[in-house]
């Protein structure tokens, strides 16, 4: 087989062979085949995309070129959780303690942040000693021993997907959906789950702005894991403001401390329950979503969930006294509040821009390479749909860059907008996806 | 400036700016923007074109980033010829010599053949001693001192072209107009001529089998030609059979020289004339193309062309005797004859089975790097359109390897068809075009 002949093929909108999409691939990652053909490769698949059937192979020679998790001695079936991310998407770290503690085994490898989303790792990462980076052997060490662990992708895992992922960011070509649905299911597959719940964010904020997408994205993911038998649900949600009120690494851990200590953030803790009560729905822990959403409550109010989450750091090697007392972790050099300059509604807190000011924050990172401040970020005291009276505090920005704050507070101040006209919340679950299509969700 | 940014701008069909494309493409010739960078930009520009402004500063920014020959204190309006490439397709063997002998200077850096077509290179490096890697300095003296010289593309001429088609080779991205456009152009600016005559081929041999490409190709050489203050015209002709009777390197020059010596090769020598009138038209030494044929017409029957055929191949250090006396050439080891199976008229020799007949034969090369039997090809007795009686002789097979010579029979007896209808030989020139547009040329 010949690489040029196999680009060309995709170029010229012909059908990949499995053999083919085999021989580009795993040559790649044996280092036969250069950067640039696959390049060229990737650029050709961005404009002709994959079908179904060589989204599945391709997806399968990534879950291959690594190790496949085997949980199968650990009781219980095994359920994990992706979101496609978000600002303030800190879901699953009350998640999957909370649904561990009900019993359903939560076995979660997470990303890093990239651009103007964050990701579940740099927070965990926050958690003085908490190490993400445990070996496959750890992960299910701890996961047997607990319920539940979460680490980053190790090098074992789907390494084909760890090349041409850091390839497909440098040539433009990461927004792909069967692109992003191979990378994705890849990761996920290896971990040894038998179920999986995908929080399909939309909107400003969202990698998938439109809802089209986002749903083709779902629907492509859903499709994939139940056709590799691992049962795979969706929900479509909105991720035009912020979810729950910290955005910052540290900042965010200690917003689901408190959820998991009770405290009731209506926007996240509504996406927590309801991927929840999923998860223990696919878990065999409840007999349906609403029941598992029972549970799920139960497990946060009896401090059961809040146990699990400790139970984790410990595991993983965390101080758990950075989280029995918040107060101790320290605090940016500087902050600053954005207090409203009239009375009214607030109508808009633009996702995507919240984003953009916590990484001048030092919250995120632009490039792989660039340093988190896990201290910096943006605490909101109103979201879309509150009342405002001039001179209300709308959020409060944490730095310890002086320069950049002044820089970060003009933008943020932009991209909040207060009316007089009267203003609802948007909706928050915009529908379940599952094999059979997509369901409107009845709040 | 962002390589990423760039692809991703390309990508979604935004025009670029003359800074970009310089910032990515000097980038890239510098070594500071990887080839795998370049290989999606190209992927992206091959899906979304460029528009005829990014096609000039593409272009300018290749021709720029090497030397341009400054040929103006030669006296006398310096034209070239380019053709986009054939089977048998020798015209600028006679052309050349044939027009600098009427008093127009010919500075002409020609290429290599790869794939199905010859390279006007090979044919002249199968001459025993002749040098096609002159330098710059040694083209400018052979130039000027005896108004013609046809070398290859040294290593001063638009390097970024060389790179780039070197990366465009290997990626499935050169069947891409404005990237053959520019790389064409490119190359022919940078040699110091004051105009230039095209020679698109059409047809199942050409590069572009369609006339919708051709002409769209010719278009755009046409136009940037004229828009960097060089007069280019061109014509649209036949590739559907190969042009003459010869096809293999030393082959095709022995049939260049005899056709310089007076014989009438008729497809062959039609082009070369009209090619010619245009030449000398465009060079102030002929009031019309019509005149400038009646003038090269003279050149041959007087033997002048012939004469500076001789002077150049001096100049060049060939071996003149191999010349004068074409039977001193060594032959190929074997021979095999393609005789007619039936009573009938030629309907079809199908070029593009020619060509890659050649390359069995190993006349031509599939890899830029596969070595060429000078001496191996095909020399054809009837043409299309030519009444041919049972037993009559087609063509003659010349190869060094009996297995080749065996596979390349087989073949070529295939691409020929003989058929009881009588058939007229196929339309050669189907148009001039020139700025205005495209004009019918009546034969």
């Amino acid at each position: 087989m010949n690489p040029v002949e196999i680009i060309r093929k995709k170029r010229d909108k012909q059908k990949l062979t499995r053999e083919e999409m085999e021989f580009f691939i795993k040559g790649y990652v044996d280092g036969k085949i250069p950067d640039y053909q696959m390049s060229a490769f990737l650029m050709a698949i961005y404009f002709n995309k994959m079908d179904f059937d060589e989204t599945v192979v391709f997806t399968d020679i990534m879950l291959n070129s690594g190790v496949v998790v085997d949980l199968s001695d650990i009781p219980g079936v095994k359920v994990d959780k992706h979101s496609t991310g978000g600002i303030g998407d800190k879901v699953s770290i009350i998640l999957a303690p909370m649904v561990a503690s009900c019993g359903v085994p939560v076995p979660m490898i997470s990303g890093r942040g990239l651009g103007h989303t964050g990701g579940t790792l740099d927070k965990l990462d926050s958690i003085p000693g908490f190490r993400t980076n445990l070996s496959l052997g750890e992960y299910k060490e701890v996961i047997s021993k607990i319920g539940i662990v979460m680490i980053g992708q190790t090098k074992e895992i789907a390494p084909a997907d760890k090349k041409m992922y850091a390839l497909r960011d440098v040539t433009g070509t990461v927004e792909c959906i069967p692109l992003i649905a191979g990378s994705i299911m890849s990761k996920k597959l290896a971990e040894g789950i038998d179920a999986l719940v995908l929080d399909i964010k939309t909107g400003r904020g969202a990698f998938m702005q439109s809802k089209e997408d986002a749903i083709e994205l779902a629907k492509t993911l859903i499709a994939i894991g139940n056709r590799f038998g691992k049962k795979t649900i969706g929900f479509l949600t909105d991720m035009s403001q912020p979810l729950g009120n910290a955005v910052g690494n540290w900042l965010e851990i200690a917003e689901c401390v408190e959820c998991l200590r009770g405290k009731d953030v209506p926007d996240l803790m509504e996406v927590t329950y309801l991927l929840g009560g999923a998860m223990l729905m696919l878990g065999k822990k409840a007999s349906s979503i609403e029941d598992g959403i029972k549970i799920c409550k139960e497990a946060i109010t009896s401090g059961r969930a809040y146990k699990k989450f400790l139970e984790m750091v410990e595991h993983q090697g965390g101080k758990k006294e950075y989280i029995e007392e918040l107060s101790k972790y320290p605090k940016s050099k500087y902050s600053k509040s954005i207090v409203s300059k009239s009375d009214g509604d607030i109508v808009k807190i633009d996702a995507l821009e919240v984003g953009l000011v916590g990484i001048i924050l030092g919250a995120g990172r632009m490039k792989v390479d660039d340093v988190i401040d896990p201290k910096a970020g943006i605490v909101f005291y109103k979201k879309v749909g509150d009342s405002v009276e001039k001179g209300d505090t709308i959020a409060i920005l944490y730095c310890d860059d002086e320069e950049k704050l002044k820089q970060a507070e003009k933008r943020l101040e932009r991209a909040i907008l207060v009316a007089t006209e009267p203003c609802t919340p948007p909706k928050l679950i915009y529908a379940m996806i599952d094999e059979m299509g997509i369901h409107e969700w009845k709040q």
